[in-house]
Formats: C-alpha cells, sequence, structure tokens
C-alpha cells in the first residue's frame, strides 16, 4: 500500500469538531501506529534533505510533534513558533486575523540568522493563516523561507494560493 | 563533556519570566544545537529501552518536542495530552489547580489499551501538577503508569515527591 493510502486509511473524521459542520482530520492515529509514524518523518525528509534547508521551524503545538523529529531525521536544528506568551526571551510578534477574533504568535528573536533558510512545518494546512504568520516572522527574523512542509492539505480551503508568495515549494504527503 | 554539562551550558536562564522573581529555563537553545538535540534523544531512549514501556505520552506541548523523537527511536507509539478542546475525539478530562485558577488537560478515550504501560514524559518537571494530572488520565483509561521523563528538574520545587504515588521509576537527565 502507497504511504498516501496509508495515511488516508489512518486518519480519523471527527464530524462536528471544533464546531457543527466542520469535520476535523485527526492525525493522532497515526501516531498509535509505529511503523506509520516512522515512514511519514522519513517521507518528510526525503522530499526536503536534497534541498538547501538550514533550519525546520515547527509551529505550536502539532506542527512540534513530527517537526523535531523531521529535524534530527535530517540533522538541523529546530526552532519553534509559539502562541503569544510562551516562548521567554526577546522575541518578535505577529498578529493575524481569525474567522472570529485573531491570534499572534512569536518567535525568539535569536532563533534564526540572517540568510537562513527555513522551512516551515505544521501537521496540517488549512486556510493558512499561522503558516502565514509563520513565514512573515521568518522574514522579519531577516531568515529566507526556503518552502512549506505539511502532513495534510485540505486543498478545498485554498490555503496554499496565499503562502505562494513567500515560496513555491510547497509540500504536503497527502491532499483532501 | 558530560552530556548532562552540555545541557547545562546550553539551557539559557531568562530572568522574570514569566512573571517577576521567577527565573525561567529555556530550552529552545538545546533545539539549535543538532548534536545535542540528538544526544538529548539517545540519552532519554536508552535509560528506558530496557524497562517494559509500551507508549509514550507527550504533554502539550514542549512535551510534543522530544516525545514523538523519543517514541521513534524507541519504536513504540505516541500519545499526546493536550489542554482542554484541542483533541477531537471523546476524552477523558481531568482538572488541576495552579497557583491562581486551574487548568484541565484531556487524552483521547482510546489511546490506551487495558494495562498497557505508559512512560510520561515533559521537558521540564516544576511543581508537578501537570505530570500528576497526566497520571491520573493514564490511569482512568486503565492504564500503568511505567515512570517519568523529564530533560530537566527542578529540584527545589519538591516535584518529585507527589509522583512517587505513581511510579518510582522518575528520571530527569539534569537536576538543578
Amino acid at each position: 500500500m502507497t504511504l498516501e493510502k496509508r495515511i488516508i486509511e489512518s486518519i480519523r473524521d471527527v464530524p462536528d469538531f471544533p464546531k457543527p459542520g466542520i469535520v476535523f482530520k485527526d492525525i493522532t492515529p497515526l501516531l498509535k501506529d509505529v511503523e506509520l509514524s516512522a515512514d511519514i518523518t522519513t517521507a518528510l525528509a526525503e522530499y526536503w534533505i536534497s534541498k538547501e534547508i538550514d533550519v525546520i521551524i515547527g509551529i505550536e503545538s502539532r506542527g512540534f510533534i513530527w517537526g523535531n523529529a523531521l529535524a534530527q531525521k535530517m540533522k538541523i536544528p529546530f526552532v519553534p513558533i509559539r502562541k503569544k506568551g510562551k516562548l521567554p526571551a526577546e522575541t518578535h510578534a505577529f498578529k493575524y486575523d481569525l474567522e472570529y477574533g485573531s491570534a499572534e504568535v512569536e518567535i525568539h528573536k535569536d532563533a534564526l540568522r540572517e540568510g537562513q533558510r527555513a522551512l516551515i512545518h505544521d501537521d496540517l494546512l488549512a486556510t493558512g493563516g499561522t503558516a502565514i504568520a509563520a513565514a512573515e516572522l521568518v522574514k522579519i527574523s531577516r531568515g529566507v523561507v526556503a518552502g512549506f512542509s505539511f502532513l495534510v492539505e485540505l486543498g478545498f480551503l485554498k490555503g496554499l494560493d496565499p503562502l505562494r508568495k513567500y515560496s513555491n515549494d510547497i509540500h504536503s504527503l497527502i491532499t483532501y
């Protein structure tokens, strides 16, 4: 069976989460399947290893799960982007709009060196709001957005289009 | 240099975070040091690999960073414990008191099978409130608390003592 098929068979659809009418793609079953979870890390690394990537950026909090495993596999540093108020040292912050209200994410000011090529990773791409915020934080840090890495892309939400402004190298293991 | 010394030299003290008078132990520099971060995963795995552990439980969100890397190294499943309202399927919840107010964490009801031996992992042990909550969730799930794994233990906060009720196998790479 292809990796794509194994992932799709393992992901759990949870109806009406986080609110009525939305079908949530639950990735936690992937983590219970030891071989599948390892194969996911390998497949992510295989796509990016030949590219020029200096650092993996993981978006809190599900982006931490495979993000650091991927960084260790590729033998490059891991940098967390976190929700406002969580990172202890000096930060750059970026605020963005949600459907209702807004959110703010931060990166440590010394997390990236100028010109470092950063791969932004999260488990799931929906509308792309958080991924864009991460890309803006990379730019504010004078790094380069080398690409975006997702396990799952909800294609119907058109989250891909606004990311192309930052990098055309966008990789997802599966697309709905 | 010993791993312990390398970790201590790399951890950054951030004074007055999250509030005046507290010196925060910032682990993000460990993630920028590729060899050190990999050696941490290896050291965690080396301690636990000979013990009977069926599953790693990572506490949101910093427990996800090395938690899944550790699970992949040990070739066992990874189960996230998350803050209330984040896990999409049916959950068990446990509420606990903080210095001001309270917090609540959840685990998926189908995350553990009865009798599975769970290792609870987080990056840092302070007062132990969240680790206890995680242990309670393992018990509610009819799993067994096989041990606790931390990178850093703030010994002066006495977080260890209340954990012994659940397991005497508590391992930290360094203790302050």
